[in-house]
């Protein structure tokens, strides 16, 4: 049995809260005329709740997936709903005895400035650890998905060559820094001459191009992995994973972790059929989802933890101001306008 | 040591061979005009070689690979070099000590009437135990493929739905039998009526249809399994297996065995990409060689013939006589003109 403590309010009420719903299912792009922000009273707490202010909250590729009326691996969010999204924040008030105001915590809230809770799903942050945002980016489930999709779908060796796409985003720039410290060579494929120089020059990737100045990518790739492709983690599907299957060796392994440049898409766009390919090297590729891996969730983050703090890892925040700002940043995010974790701040 | 045996010479030498050779790379689906039959003198046996006759050879879809001037797995065959291809013949005269004349052997000395060999890759073949024919078919590579095929990339468990194309070719109708016997529930995919009524009627396949008559591929998985696919074994790709990705399950496997409406094409034909759907799906898809398991294969043929001979497995074979008629024999395959395993049986 739990103890009921008496409830511990430290500040006053705010009385109304603010939420982004989904107005209209985008086609392409998404504008922000798709969403619609709606104000609503904020009921008073029952025994077992606490409230919640936003501080942070996640910006991310999937979220265009949701956004259309189609189940995948997930419920679509339909017209009127919350958008979702992962969210860090301030416990301001609580009637549930295992949290207390001023806590930080971190859970998946979704767009709004607060939320009633009743606690499940949420978990306590640290605040001398790390920065709490990285909850939302290398201590959370972009960390995961990069640390679990590198290192259990493509299993890669010391020596092996791995190419990432989206190579700067929250993702990619872990990937390849995960790869390198595994032993690997590493190639990353990004959206521009600046995220280039970072990857190769701060994150210690051993090439990396710009995909929208380069015209041919079989020929780039043959130029940076003279001996193939052994791994490849695809966060962006279309052109550039044609091009890396046409050079992939022989057992070679494809995590399929995102499809970026396809979410806008109607339907699946044509491109040369990938089964050839894989037949012909003997070659896998998997698309997984990071909850497959949640039951390992500490040990990743303890990994990652450590390597931050060795400085082995080095991550960056594309930090956009405002909560009005959310959609505008999650189109930044599919336009890649972000490297590294795009997120939004609460002011 | 070895000891050394005198030669055992039983038959006259035949002095002539005659062997098919590839005349020129076919432009799309190969014409009898793209190979060549040439006659040569048979040299005398050194110490430790001998000599086979021709019986049986096996014509696979995979040949038409070898006949293009790329590597893929393996090297191609070059203009003027001899037909690749599994083999079954009679020992006729011996200078090895470890075969004497009159023995039947298993090989891969490709489309000629007769070899000489230094007894390298030949397997001893027990003529009591089956047909010698079937050491070319159930009882050899197309049956591994099956068998490891499935069990082992698709890894079925009783319950699940498996989608098998190329159903009534020497592979697919094993992989839907192994299927059955492990709980499966099992639907193909073939290129004629009659070969609908073997699978369903003597084969034991719960549901199949007729590609060439059907022309919406996803409603048909879609009424056929209407619980969607948990393994697909892919014989032929194309337009078929860009209807089985979009009824896939989560945490599908699909085995890229061969993708024979392809071999055809001068390059890939354009498809719905596949990354998309394996990504919605956690799902899987892996290109195999029947050789990465060959070190089981001892396993994997004591299996099958226990099947066999306890009646779970049945077969067919679809046998052209006359050495001659190898090459039409060939596109036969690549048409889909047998039924079983086709062979060619030397007079």
């Amino acid at each position: 049995m739990r103890s009921i403590m008496a409830a511990t309010t430290t500040k006053p009420h705010p009385g109304t809260n603010r939420k982004f719903v989904l107005a209209a299912r985008p086609v392409g792009m998404p504008k922000e005329s798709d969403f619609e922000l709606v104000s609503e009273p904020l009921p008073p707490l029952a025994q077992g709740q606490l409230l919640l202010r936003t501080q942070y909250l996640s910006v991310d590729p999937y979220m265009r997936g949701r956004m259309t009326g189609v189940r995948t691996y997930a419920d679509p969010v339909n017209i009127g709903e919350i958008m979702v999204g992962g969210t860090v924040g301030e416990v301001i008030e609580s009637r549930n005895p295992d949290f207390t105001a001023g806590q930080i915590v971190t859970g998946y809230w979704g767009w709004q400035e607060f939320a009633v809770s009743d606690g499940s799903g949420l978990r306590h942050l640290d605040t001398k650890l790390a920065p709490v945002s990285t909850a939302l980016g290398v201590l959370g489930m972009p960390g995961m998905t990069a640390y679990f999709g590198l290192l259990e779908i493509c299993q890669p060796s010391a020596g092996e060559m791995v190419v990432v796409s989206g190579a700067a985003g929250a993702v990619g720039s872990l990937v390849g820094q995960i790869a390198k410290i595994k032993g690997c060579e590493v190639v990353g494929v990004t959206g521009s001459d600046e995220k280039v120089a970072w990857l190769t020059g701060e994150l210690g990737f051993d090439a990396a191009f710009n995909y929208k100045t380069t015209s041919d990518y079989v020929a780039r790739f043959q130029e940076l992995c003279p001996n193939g492709v052994d791994c490849y983690f695809d966060n962006v599907g279309g052109a550039v994973s044609d091009a890396v299957l046409s050079v992939i060796n022989t057992k070679a392994r494809i995590a399929v972790c995102g499809q970026i440049s396809q979410y806008n898409l109607d339907k699946p766009e044509p491109g040369p059929r990938a089964f050839r390919y894989l037949l012909n090297k003997s070659a896998r590729a998997e698309g997984f989802l990071v909850y497959n891996f949640v039951e390992r969730f500490p040990e990743g983050m303890g990994q990652m933890a450590k390597w931050i703090k060795e400085g082995k890892i080095k991550y960056r925040e594309t930090i956009v101001e405002g909560f009005e700002n959310a959609p505008r940043a999650l189109i930044g995010v599919l336009a890649g306008e972000n490297t590294g974790k795009m997120i939004v701040k609460l002011c």
